[in-house]
């Protein structure tokens, strides 16, 4: 933590005080608590890997390629850790569909589909939510076309174990369906089967993904108070806030992390974002985003607070050649992984930011695999639910977003 | 403009102003006026299209990708163009380097160059920034192990007229180089062959983006102060500041759009964060963002204004389908184009954001296409440069940017 009085009094209190809403959150005494069931998935979900890995098998026999249909917490947690971590050997490629009603996206998709061999996976825990029903309606129409009525073999719907359209539409007609836990919320869902069954099929290593998350869980679970990360996190946003700095920059160490920060905004954004307080999440990605809203964190209106994600190992390749085509000044670097200089970077610009008055905390973690990102979404659920917790909101609910669905239903009802 | 009084004295007050301020703009009177070659740039650049075309044409006919090798203001213009048109019939594929120092993307790139035929383009207007220069190293080593000593005919290079690294090293071999004008600075250079000659390698009609810019051009120098859609929008910004809405969110009707949010939040954060003022730019994706951010616009603290990106024509195709696989209760939009139903969300959400507090405009154009892209671009140029010129901004320079880089040259001299 820097710029930050770590050892204040003023700290320690808010230290104690998250801290001791981390213990009414693992007893189950804050609001929302019937909603607190991913505190304990990494220990529920160990027991249903083998389930989710046989299913994930089957799709990889089938076809190279498989759509996902979802939308917010349904969709966005595995498309942060497979394009955080790339496919794995034998995986398919995941293609993303009912995230957007973007005709333009819509059409690239079924482009990108055009002679493939895919199968389906449907993710709503309500199975009403507009924008993945439509891709349905879409897909559904694309898929008969090519595989005639056996399309819905390819399909494997994740959803309510009991509720809803699409529970009753799996049982229905036999379909493959998986369970989303009910205590579980979309946004807290990235390690029940909505994250886990997709991320499988890209050749993701799922069990070392929970056993990360597993490891915070009994960080969670065992530590007291202050020895928290994800405690003591929560406290300094806290304190940050209080002291106006009300928007939180995650600058993310390259381009692969974006999708994992956008996980990270809506996890924040929608948890705490509530009653008119607050803190606003934004990303910066390095390198690029320095040549873009960095000016803005060195000299800009001092309300920011910046959070560092960064991973501990150098990345070994690729070496910097000897050889510069252009007289770039850079002969100090060669022979040395770009890595290493990525790293040089992370590390120039925290200390810029910090001299140029942006204060906030660094996250370090070993590196960048299927364990440490389990690890860092279990962390940032437990400090997110904490934050929002220590305003005085349900971390769980999202009664901001009815205000849309109403309004945008009433127009859609005007035109019948 | 919603929540926003339009007709008050206080507004009119600021429109007022910033309307003299574009008169100054015009006049180059202002703070950085030796950088305001971007105001008669569509003009200027109608005069050298042919150049750029005919090297278009010819990197076309050598292979179907070229690498754009640059960061910042070097890229993202041409990259937010080309994710939102889509590549034109016959155009090669852009691939990006240079932008991260990232070993992973790093690694993508050269796996997606396997095998391919493809030519650089080099974009650096100092010829010396780091990213692009070690991106070069890599991307050398390799391009002369595919194609011997003869890569460098495959390289374009854009940069400045006479000066810099990359000026000497095109003059030394005989390499094509284009000219970035002096007056021009990174950030405002998507209309120069910066961002030209790329998307017309990608077979975008360069043309049409430069005519609707043009349009814009003659907008700004000749409408008088208030009928200015760019002052009006510079000034609602400015006000609302005032107000307290430091924040500034950029909703985009949809994910094709995200890349030009980033050239947006490059231009707003690197031209007004200075001096410890500005406002900090967010974006918001329609409509995945409204399950994510949606809950904090509409309930969270109220330090926000927004400005909706809107396009008059409904996409057409695709038609959301009559049969619907699970039971989602929207026949009413069977037969309907999906456009039709992402326009009724956009409306539906402009209300609730607006009865939950959040004040705003928005910015309508025809379509998304070439030409009106070109407006955008140069609309939200006058309208940045006019904002920081309210907070008595040089909205031309960036000297934060220089304090990190200081940072990361101490720390890598460190390494010799």
């Amino acid at each position: 933590m820097e710029g930050l009085e770590v050892s204040s009094p003023e700290f320690d209190l808010v230290v104690d005080l998250v801290g001791r809403l981390k213990a009414r959150l693992i007893a189950k005494t804050v609001p929302g608590s019937e909603y607190t069931g991913w505190v304990t998935l990494p220990t529920d979900m160990m027991r249903h890997l083998n389930q989710v890995t046989a299913l994930a098998e089957e799709a990889r026999r089938r076809a190279d390629a498989m759509v996902v249909v979802g939308i917010g917490g349904s969709y966005v947690g595995a498309r942060a850790a497979c394009e955080a971590l790339g496919r794995g050997v034998d995986g398919v490629e995941l293609l993303w569909a009912g995230w957007s009603l973007s005709p333009v996206m819509t059409r690239r998709l079924f482009d990108s589909l055009g002679g493939r061999d895919f199968t389906i996976n449907v993710i709503s825990k309500s199975g009403g939510t507009m924008e993945p029903a439509l891709a349905l309606r879409l897909l559904g129409e694309y898929a008969r076309n090519r595989y005639g009525e056996g399309w819905i073999d390819r399909v494997i719907v994740t959803t309510d174990p009991s509720k809803g359209a699409l529970r009753r539409w799996a049982g229905e007609h036999g379909i493959t369906a998986l369970d989303i836990p009910p205590s579980v919320g979309g946004r807290f869902s990235v390690l029940s089967p909505v994250g886990l069954l997709p991320l499988a099929c890209a050749g993701i290593d799922v069990a070392a993904l929970l056993s990360g998350a597993l490891q915070m869980q009994h960080v969670t679970e065992s530590n007291p108070l202050g020895d928290d990360p994800a405690v003591l996190y929560a406290a300094a946003r806290c304190a940050l806030e209080q002291q106006g700095r009300v928007v939180e920059v995650l600058t993310l160490p390259g381009p692969e992390l974006h999708q994992f920060g956008e996980w990270w905004r809506q996890l924040a954004g929608e948890s705490e974002g509530k009653h008119g307080a607050g803190i606003w999440p934004s990303l910066l990605t390095l390198t690029t985003d320095l040549h873009s809203v960095g000016q803005y964190l060195q000299d800009g209106r001092r309300m920011l607070q910046e959070t560092f994600l960064a991973f501990d190992e150098i990345d070994g390749e690729p070496l910097i050649p000897a050889s510069a085509p252009v007289a770039d000044g850079l002969d100090l670097v060669a022979n040395r992984p770009l890595g290493l200089v990525n790293r040089i970077a992370l590390e120039g610009t925290r200390q810029a930011h910090r001299a140029g008055g942006v204060p906030g905390v660094t996250i370090s973690t070993r590196r960048l695999d299927a364990q440490c990102l389990g690890a860092l979404f279990y962390f940032f659920q437990v400090a997110v639910a904490l934050t929002a917790l220590f305003h005085g909101a349900n971390p769980f609910d999202q009664p901001g977003v009815e205000a849309y669905k109403k309004s945008v239903k009433a127009r859609l009802d005007s035109l019948a």
